[in-house]
């Protein structure tokens, strides 16, 4: 983000169909939570279409590729590996050692975020496995608590480059704006688009913007 | 969470099938993250079973219900309802009010999480809609940041209670134990049970511990 060094985010493991919108959700959320580029695997496509269709409307930088070999990705990344996984150690314990791995020593990071059972070398290869908790529940979650910790804040504020509309915050209702600022308003529902945090950038009733 | 008063999160809107593992995902974060109960729509059977089953298993107190009217559920809370919307006031704005509510004037929160089109209703009970980032992603995302931000992480300090089993946090590898602590380990992935932080519950190869 900004000047710092890279974060990208490693997604792995996807099976079509079933992944889908988990795949999706965790691009979208690496870009809105201050990652640089996200990678997935080869046979994610429909999910690397709406991450860029979502850049092209909202802006960026914040690239979406896909790889046909995750694990070359991770042996050739110069850098610091992180892997998500709730069998990790404590991110209240080791997220101030990599924050300065990242910020004071400029090293760029992977972020390796699980699907289905990730093998051991994985775990071996990461130069810290994190737990955000040691619980179930989501990668989409683990990543914004992590990203959101990592950058302390910061990347609430960034500002997004090449935008063709802005979401102006508001007390009640949605107000979307042309992002040169002339003005276009779109105040309530029934004129306005949707796109709930809840929205997924897919291309019905639940992507943003698609009224 | 503890001594506060009472966190849940309603889940607006679900469509068997397209929302299952969404659903589930906002349900495992809201039990990982802190909050104390999740309510979803009646026709989320299934998500409801995979959150309480996790809950057998990993522990509680947590609790998880369907309702069939989720307006009713707004209209009457008594306390403060939240909405996140990626529409609403920058987090960084209103975290400090919501928590001072919530924790200095003993309110309890309800967290509205949505996932089809919000009607503008919603947007007019909830006494804030807040979003983190007015960027669109995941309300899984954003109901992971918004969490961790309202316990500012003493939600990564929480014991469980009447678990079965207790991950131990690892450098490398993966340990699990019974939660009375008489030591049975499961270091590596051959005999160890599933369960990344992109595990969600679910009784195949993603799901925690299904080894």
């Amino acid at each position: 983000m900004h000047d710092d060094q890279e974060v990208a985010v490693l997604r792995l493991g996807h099976r079509p169909g079933r992944d889908e919108r988990m795949t999706t959700h965790v691009g979208l959320t690496a870009r809105a939570l201050g990652a640089d580029r996200v990678l997935f695997p080869d046979n994610a496509g429909q999910s690397l279409e709406t991450v860029a269709d979502i850049t092209d409307r909202f802006g960026g930088p914040f690239e979406v590729e896909l790889t046909d070999s995750p694990n070359a990705v991770i042996r050739g990344w110069d850098g610091r590996v992180v892997h998500l996984t709730m069998y990790g150690e404590r991110i209240q314990d080791v997220e101030g050692d990599i924050r300065s791995a990242h910020r004071d020593e400029g090293e760029p990071l992977l972020l390796v975020v699980g699907s289905e059972k990730v093998a051991f070398d994985v775990y071996e290869a990461a130069d810290w496995n994190v737990g955000v908790t040691n619980q179930p529940h989501s990668e989409v979650a683990g990543l914004a608590v992590f990203l959101d910790r990592l950058f302390e804040g910061r990347e609430l504020e960034r500002e997004w480059v090449g935008a063709d509309r802005r979401v102006i915050p508001m007390e009640t209702g949605k107000r979307v704006e042309p992002a040169d600022g002339n003005g276009e308003t779109d105040e309530n529902e029934e004129t306005g688009g949707d796109g709930e945090t809840g929205g997924d950038g897919e291309t019905d009733d639940n992507g943003p913007e698609s009224a």
